[in-house]
């Protein structure tokens, strides 16, 4: 059985992880710590414990569980003190209370959850994502990051403080893999905070595994606004040292022109200016239009892409390997 | 295999339950759904959900799940908005939100803790207990009846609000029961509120189960000061309408004379007053002395059943049905 590792957090893992868990595949998920917004922002400042977020959707992405488990995992309270909180999220903090251990939370977790393969932390250290602007403003925090209108005016170093070293089963995880995947998601929030963990971007530069990134369809306003497919790559070889990716997946479906409108004031299509490079795998990837959930914290993008379609690329690499 | 039907609330029914669950028996809690205090008022309030407190008690009573799980269950967040909050209570609380209804919220949990026997809310209508004091004051809540300090002054009546019908499935385990057990618990907070969900009473009545009283250790000061056997059992045939108790399980086993001394503010020993009664069977209940949990929100009892001894003596019952 091939061993899939995917990295990253947040939304974008969730749709990669929900298709591969169909396959016959082995598959771990790394999970970036830097989440500090919301729920998860809330939980971290008041218990003092590991952000949960990210971890949890992927969680609930590998689980087996009934559609009840699901859905109760990531069921968000509406109301009082515990507004805004999902319950997966309290569930994990909780663990993490009685077991006295993040991971340990994560394993029993996983066990509830009937979850294929492992989620795994990248880092078990309490970590804040940082980043100095062109201007020398200091963004403190990944929710403060996120929500900057500026980063694409340029940035001159992001670093996660204090300087972490990685969960040695991650590093393994990585050493071990036949293929690893990055993306897609928040390139500075939840992709590239993984390789800024210590040993990390180390880890998959010497693994023998074949390297997928995976290509946001939509660039963010004040982040990545205007990036073409080369300038995602740029960013990637910035934190890695060089440009190792094996396969770059792209979408060419175009989404409906009235979604694109309604999308303007968030951002625009991720050109891709690659076309001839080898390496590049254009496929339709699109997913049905959803709507956010109405709780959801931060808005949610509604140009998505597709977890089976997704998954289908990635097989089709695999059974090639 | 013989059924039981224990009808309570609060830590009395965990200790019975907890004590019953290693024998072969038909298990069935009936819990009050009259708390109002702590987190569960709290939930009750901001979410508008019906009281968890109990039934979590009972479902982690009778739990075969692992002893991680149960802590889990039974462990209160620390600090931050989540202070106080019992997790369990949140399960419970957010399981009834997803699945629309609490008694499909307690049916669940029942499976993911792999509870024996089942937990049956009462009722499963929101409802507030009220008291009026001889003084006409009215209480207003479980919790505000629990702290008042007047109540053995005399009272004029204790009702639910609105008045409630009892839950079907309720009634058919009273029903169908060969033995009932009322107590050990808060007389007018635990055990009475039962007693006024419109047709509770009748059934115990009409049911061909003997019925056991397990009679507190301790009076509570302001609650039930100075009280005897006899007026418990007053107290009971006041909303039974007749005296139906077959079996009266009385401790007699005298605690520690620095535990009775260091426990004179909270109250005082419950005196057998019915030596000559052929009901009464007496025998030594005390468990061990256990520190009450720091993040309790209301002071525990430090004189408490054992429920080891508790269960032999009422499997003693069971076994000349």
């Amino acid at each position: 059985m091939k061993k899939v590792v995917v990295i990253g957090g947040g939304t974008g893992n969730f749709t990669v992880l929900r298709g591969l868990k169909k396959y016959d595949l082995d598959i771990s998920a790394i999970v970036s710590m830097a989440d500090d917004g919301g729920s998860t922002g809330i939980l971290r400042d008041d218990l003092g414990v590991l952000p949960p977020g990210d971890v949890r959707q992927c969680l609930v992405a590998l689980s087996n569980s009934s559609r009840l488990m699901r859905s109760l995992m990531n069921y968000r309270f509406e109301n009082g003190d515990l507004g805004g909180h999902s319950f997966g999220n309290l569930f994990l903090s909780a663990l993490e209370k009685v077991t006295g251990s993040f991971e340990k939370a994560v394993e029993e977790m996983s066990r509830i959850l009937f979850i294929k393969g492992k989620v795994i932390p990248v880092t078990t250290h309490q970590v804040r994502l940082k980043m100095i602007l062109k201007n020398r403003q200091v963004l403190d925090g990944e929710k403060e990051i996120y929500l900057s209108q500026e980063i694409d005016q340029g940035y001159s170093s992001i670093y996660l403080e204090p300087y972490p070293k990685a969960n040695p089963h991650a590093i393994s995880e990585i050493k071990n893999a036949d293929l690893i995947i990055l993306g897609p998601g928040g390139l500075h929030t939840s992709i590239i905070p993984n390789l800024l963990v210590g040993g990390i971007s180390d880890a998959i530069k010497k693994s023998h595994a074949k390297k997928v990134f995976i290509v946001n369809l939509m660039n963010r306003v004040g982040q990545t606004s205007g990036f073409k497919v080369s300038h995602y790559l740029d960013e990637l070889k910035r934190y890695m040292g060089v440009d190792c990716i094996d396969y770059i997946l792209v979408n060419d479906q175009k989404p409906h022109e009235s979604l694109i409108e309604m999308y303007a004031e968030e951002g625009d299509l991720v050109d891709n200016d690659l076309q001839g490079d080898e390496r590049v795998i254009s496929a339709s990837l699109l997913g049905k239009l959803v709507e956010p959930a109405k709780t959801d914290l931060i808005k949610r993008n509604l140009i998505r892409h597709d977890s089976i379609k997704l998954a289908q690329e990635i097989v089709k690499i695999v059974d090639h390997l």
